[in-house]
């Protein structure tokens, strides 16, 4: 046999690895070594899944359920339950024959780019912006329009950025947004979706961070128009990241499409976590008691950063992130990030990650975890840029 | 705001749907009016993941684990855990950091494909085969190339198909497979590995249904040369479908581009699923008496077949499918499938899902219930065809 090797990568599978995730091993490693690590690098909760999440999966295994596949779109229960939280949060009614499960917000974005763009299409992004979006679109031969924001519009695309954009076959918006927990108003929204409906341009909205505000609620883009692709998750709010269970609102014209694509493609969801999920339903009390938590973390956060030198924070009127320049500190994120986890044990994520090109300038702070913890970071902070 | 529609559907995403998921609709609602269902059409054991496997989750629901996202080639105590099972079921080496978990094998083709072929490459495919295999590809913008196969090649390729086939990107294997449930032996998988390797077409390998074979064990692929892809999952033998927990098996030099792919498209397989799949690593006994009723199941089905008409059966070596000729009994299979559900209330697979241009006059009927059900079908089946 030849010994020529037969497996050569292909160019479209060339994309970043996320900064983020080799911070995290980073830490792991600085931990193992006995030095106890502060994180604020991670973009999910410490907490567990809900009790009334878990109690759910304890009772299925206990009764022995078999688990098999579940229809591609998903429990119906759970569909019925996701339509029951729009009218809840937003007084919306949403049919749930609209509502597709997915395992996590990840697949319910490839589900939507599979399904409304071919090869070549040109997609609208804000940078700073998460970075898996432009990787997915990447490895599916979308083009990626980077829409270059700033703190004066929120980090968050307007009209006049897309007008500015050249030809454009889709624009994917978060709100809150990572990494700046920045939100778009219910008449930004609109007049972005307006925008797109009259220029003929597909409109995803990513409401991952939904339920994680602190003052104004989100708005959805349901609330806007039909015509949207809303994709949400229950990794945030409902404190269940690793269980890989989300959900996409989409036109019921697109029903069918999705169906045969997700059937194909990832068969179903996890039986199991939609189990949980629709614990997760019911654990208000509880899950409110989490963002109660991030809230006085943020708090202490916006307190404690501007004296240390962070600038140009962003509004974090949502998800669990602070993100900050850096321009009085340090012109270097990369390797701001990685002393500040080697010599003071507080892991962050560089800019670098959300934004290739401005990113060297800025840092993400993430609030998730305890209020303990993040006290602890904050010290740590302090005597490091102190000293 | 205009009222024309933005949200025009892709080309690569109009891909058939899954008859078989049509038909396990159809003998879903045919149970709901009443009429109890013998199911001999799905893909998946009816029984649960192995107690070792939910023990192991119930623990870690007691314990409150936060079961966050793990790293994206899956927890390492995993990885070690599969490189056991090759080491005890084919006495090979395989170093764990070229194992990957992937949220069943379903995103393991995704990786494969995305990581290896970029748009337009020609990857060739045995018919009948599993229909999302083709499906997968297509909306990757991959060519697929048919190969036809008879019972004269157990419906398995050659290298003088290959030849015969064009120029080739890629050429993907099922041994078992499916629906035919027949296996390329030891040195049949070298010679197209062989093939491959002299050619310069990547080889993957299907070996979801390795674990389930009723005389010779099945070959790995990776016995014939570390310069493949293998892909298998904890679905089938290990009866955990809808958990969605796989792997896949890359060489060295694959890894990163993988890591990368897996973090941006899906950050990682679900935690609790590879909890339980820890678990059912240790769940010998249990799998094995699983594999006793499949086992009893297949010899009263290749009794019962012939004698009723259906001919030109493929030696079902392996996984839990029967898959025959109905040149006698009828020349519409999906006419044939949909009378047999609603005349006689037992459900089967039209060979269309596998064949698109033959499958008109093949069937595929699953073995994978209990021996009580399957006689039951039986009995049907010879009332049924017998009137």
């Amino acid at each position: 046999m030849s010994q020529r090797s037969t497996l050569s990568l292909s160019r479209r599978s060339q994309i970043a690895p996320f900064l983020a995730m080799d911070i995290m091993e980073q830490a792991r490693l600085v931990a193992e070594s006995g030095r106890d690590v502060v994180h604020m690098e991670v973009g999910q909760p410490g907490t567990p899944a809900p009790r009334a999440a878990t109690d759910r999966v304890a009772v299925a295994m206990a009764a022995g359920e078999p688990m098999g596949y579940t229809v591609a779109l998903g429990r119906p229960d759970l569909r019925a339950g996701i339509a029951e939280l729009y009218k809840r949060r937003h007084g919306i009614s949403i049919d749930p024959g609209r509502i597709v499960v997915t395992a996590g917000s990840s697949c319910a974005f490839i589900l939507a780019f599979l399904s409304m763009f071919d090869a070549g299409a040109r997609v609208a992004l804000a940078d700073p912006g998460y970075p898996a979006y432009r990787n997915i679109l990447g490895a599916l031969d979308l083009e990626v329009v980077r829409i270059e924001t700033t703190l004066e519009t929120g980090f968050q695309p307007t009209p006049d950025h897309l007008a500015a954009a050249g030809s454009l076959d889709g624009l994917l918006v978060a709100s809150p947004a990572n990494p700046t927990g920045t939100m778009l108003g219910a008449e930004a929204l609109r007049d972005l979706a307006t925008y797109c409906q009259e220029n003929g341009i597909a409109f995803i909205s990513d409401e991952i961070y939904h339920g994680l505000t602190y003052g104004a609620q989100a708005a959805t883009a349901l609330a806007c128009s039909d015509d949207v692709v809303v994709i949400n998750s229950f990794a945030k709010y409902f404190s269940m990241t690793g269980w890989r269970v989300g959900w996409m609102i989409v036109p019921e014209r697109m029903i069918r499409t999705i169906e045969a694509l997700s059937q194909n493609l990832f068969i179903c969801p996890p039986h199991v976590s939609q189990i949980a999920a629709l614990g997760a339903l019911e654990a208000e009390t509880e899950l409110e008691a989490h963002k109660a938590v991030y809230a006085a973390n943020r708090e202490r956060l916006l307190d404690a950063l501007p004296p240390l030198g962070f600038t140009e924070i962003a509004p974090a009127d949502g998800a669990f992130y602070i993100y900050a320049g850096l321009s009085q500190i340090s012109n270097d994120s990369r390797d701001f990030c990685s002393r500040l986890l080697h010599e003071a044990g507080v892991a962050a994520t560089p800019g670098l990650d959300f934004d290739p090109v401005r990113g060297h300038g800025t840092i993400r702070f993430s609030f998730a975890r305890t209020e303990a913890e993040i006290c602890d970071g904050i010290e740590r902070l302090q005597r490091f840029i102190g000293t």
